[in-house]
């Protein structure tokens, strides 16, 4: 996964997913590879970036071309595993914000 | 800081800034506890949630009420200073991201 997703014309859409992981790994580090890997594959599929620090704080978000196309990802049946896993083992606390990307800017120079 | 940005009635809005942090401190940890307070005060704020890997690249989502007050936060002159500090010394690579939040849940069960 590059660390920066691209930054294709506006508008697009984000799904910002902050979660706060609970102690022990108990799969999650495979599953975590798997979606990236599969969220990849889904058409409509931008970029992600993600962030954790030590005590378990993790920011993801990943980048849509149309709201049809995370709702898309939403649904696909690993995926609703992960979820379930995720409720049931690996997060304390979750919040996930569905987001129309206006505009955005980059820098220090554009590259 | 608290870790997690409450959740008010959307629609709301977002910043989305990512960043590849440059090697040093250059005064970027007391200047980003500056932030943090003054943007908590400002007008609109609701919050803001962050996280960096051991590679330097940050994740920091702030949340405002509405368009008008994160284009407010923008231009408050010490946060101007920030900025040019972070193009010149802090940053080798950021993006920015403005978002209009549509909805959003929370879990495993809601607090």
């Amino acid at each position: 996964m590059p660390d920066f997703a691209p930054l294709p014309d506006p508008p697009y859409w984000a799904v910002i997913f902050t979660a706060q992981r609970t102690e022990g790994d108990f799969g999650y580090e495979a599953m975590g590879d798997r979606m990236f890997e599969m969220a990849a594959k889904q058409p409509g599929y931008i970029g992600v970036e993600s962030a954790r620090t030590d005590a378990g704080l993790g920011i993801t978000v990943s980048y849509w071309a149309d709201e049809a196309a995370l709702l898309n990802w939403k649904v696909v049946s690993e995926h609703m595993l992960a979820q379930k896993l995720g409720r049931e083992r690996w997060y304390s606390y979750y919040t996930l914000r569905i987001a129309k990307i206006e505009r955005h800017y980059d820098g220090p120079d554009s590259r």
